[in-house]
């Protein structure tokens, strides 16, 4: 039998493991920040019939540029972040903002250039940096998993980094970023900036979005997702916002037609449904406060967090925990710094089930 | 105004063009190789049903591994080429071939490492290898458009690339690789080779598959989509058949969850209906055999076709004939070596307009 090893494999991917959660089937899926809330039935069929509305048609190909979609991507972004002034021209989409990010990676990075984030962060970050050919440099967070503009503009010039990642609310630590953070890196960056804003719909009243930056700054890339807050994780649906030249750049790399018709239609549909999708956000953010309160009222370190998830901790033998949980059948997410768990925020019963089977473990370890 | 030079754009980027026929609204677009056929109404329902199934719980992640696609692909292709003997951990899928060729670029490929192929080809190839940091090595077909196994193997071995493309049936010139090519390239390649077989099913009734070398030969890569001969452009569905080890780097690096809930449920429900979405094949076939002959009566030089398309010259102003064919409401491709011309495939009604069109474009010509 052929072995991996036998294969003329890349050599800086060789002994690498493929990316990913274990996807398990349990009681309580709190692993991947996935918003607990399915659509509605209403919403179900309106899916349904906004892609029989285009299968008719499914043997072209679709419109390369997804321009409609991309024109109430934008509209949406108006209403998340009034004055935003986001135009089709402004927005560009992808297969999740992974592909995003690849497509910038592949643009703007690439063999002989470097790209620089602040860890503990979105381990795709290093991953797509690597398989694209670009050096992953690792900076890292305060203490407290925040950023100082002093210590950012200080690793950005020693580093002098292509790109620049930041992600503001911060995975897995569900710390936002402070503007002024972001616009020191940026008057700091020699080359493009990407706030990674996955979880920016899950934000507090008083965090801002890095939308706000976008004017006069066109080396400036926020990207979005409709995975988490818009509840769509299954349409792998990722977007960019960024200066018109950026999407011009991305148009270089991007592969032909890789947003197919029935992405750009159920998207469309799922944004036109917009309210509906979004109406568990506010039952969340609770959650999520009440979250906080619980653990740290039980004695527990907790980040700060603008996401729909909790980083908490510490754990000697964070495996333990971990396994202690799925063996009571919540599955949580081992990722971060040592010592830290990261839990999702789903619904109260999904909460609940957390709380007594996290009681559970803390008491059988004692 | 920002333009694309004032943005940190990769060296070897800037000066490009986007890739990408001119997406047109005519009366016949014949220059993507789509199948003119489109789904039935039958079809399209259980596409919106497949759909509502899955849209229910869309708000979760789908299989990161698309399982049961790539079991119901294996189905497919044991049946186009009976003894292929495939099973799931055979066979890979992505967003259409080509993000399947940008994963086995990104694997097999990178930096410091080179791909040939054997132009005139498919003009995404090199494309794709340069955006991922390969060198592209040109090498050239035989006069006929075919390849001598001798030649082939003296461009391997001059060049000895670490991965070699080979196209059958060819695309722009239809033409199909005998085995006996493609199994000299094998033993001779240092490294990987992939088999582009986007227009397989097409083939002539004694034209073979490459998918019949995969036992024994653990580098080749026998890729595949749903594009063209299924009819699903739309869909975005490209795979590949090959060593599960092949797979196994793959899943370095795929993007995680790169395939869409949606672009599962209805691609599987796509090959469910496989007998009627290929049930224009035959049709297609004929055209294509009917438009050779009437094309070499014209007096015309026409490749050899084992596609749905047929690569037609020599016209010394090529761009004359392509632009007197649009003025018709004929869109072709102005595409391949210079002086010729390449026209999909489509229905009686479509190929007696380009007949039609192209008659009058010649004889203003004289």
């Amino acid at each position: 039998m052929t072995s991996l090893n036998d294969l003329p494999l890349r050599d800086d991917l060789r002994g690498r493991e493929p990316y990913g959660a274990p996807q398990l089937d349990v009681p309580y899926a709190l692993n991947t920040n996935e918003n607990p809330y399915p659509p509605s039935e209403r919403l179900v069929k309106a899916l349904g019939e906004a892609v029989m509305d285009v299968a008719g048609t499914l043997n072209r190909y679709p419109d390369r540029n997804a321009v409609a979609l991309r024109e109430d991507l934008a509209a949406f972004l108006n209403t998340d972040t009034p004055g935003a002034g986001l135009t089709a021209e402004r927005v560009w989409a992808a297969n999740g903002s992974n592909e995003v990010l690849q497509q910038t990676l592949l643009a703007f990075g690439g063999p002989g250039r470097s790209a620089l984030g602040f860890e503990p962060s979105y381990s795709m970050h290093p991953i797509i940096t690597g398989v694209s050919g670009t050096r992953w440099v690792n900076a890292s967070r305060d203490e407290d998993f925040g950023l100082e503009p002093a210590r950012a503009v200080a690793a950005v010039e020693e580093h002098r980094p292509d790109i620049v990642f930041l992600t503001s609310p911060n995975n897995p630590t569900g710390t936002a970023l402070p503007l002024p953070a972001i616009e020191a890196v940026l008057a700091a960056a020699p080359g493009m900036v990407v706030v990674d804003e996955a979880y920016a719909e899950f934000r507090r009243a008083e965090t801002p979005s890095a939308l706000t930056l976008l004017d006069g700054h066109p080396r400036l890339i926020v990207t979005r997702t409709m995975s988490k807050a818009f509840a769509m994780a299954g349409t792998r649906l990722g977007y960019l916002a960024a200066d018109p030249a950026v999407v011009d750049a991305l148009l270089l790399v991007r592969l032909p037609y890789h947003l197919s018709a029935v992405t750009q239609a159920v998207a469309r549909t799922a944004l036109a449904y917009g309210e509906e999708l979004l109406g568990g956000v506010d039952a969340l953010r609770g959650e999520r406060d009440n979250l906080v309160a619980w653990l740290r009222g039980e004695g527990l370190r907790v980040a700060d967090s603008d996401a729909n998830f909790v980083l908490f901790g510490t754990f000697p033998d964070r495996r333990a925990v971990w396994q202690g949980l799925l063996d009571r059948g919540v599955l949580i997410r081992e990722v971060g710094p040592p010592e830290w768990l990261r839990v999702s925020v789903g619904t109260p019963r999904e909460m609940a089930a957390f709380r007594a089977a996290l009681n559970d473990v803390l008491k059988e370890s004692l």
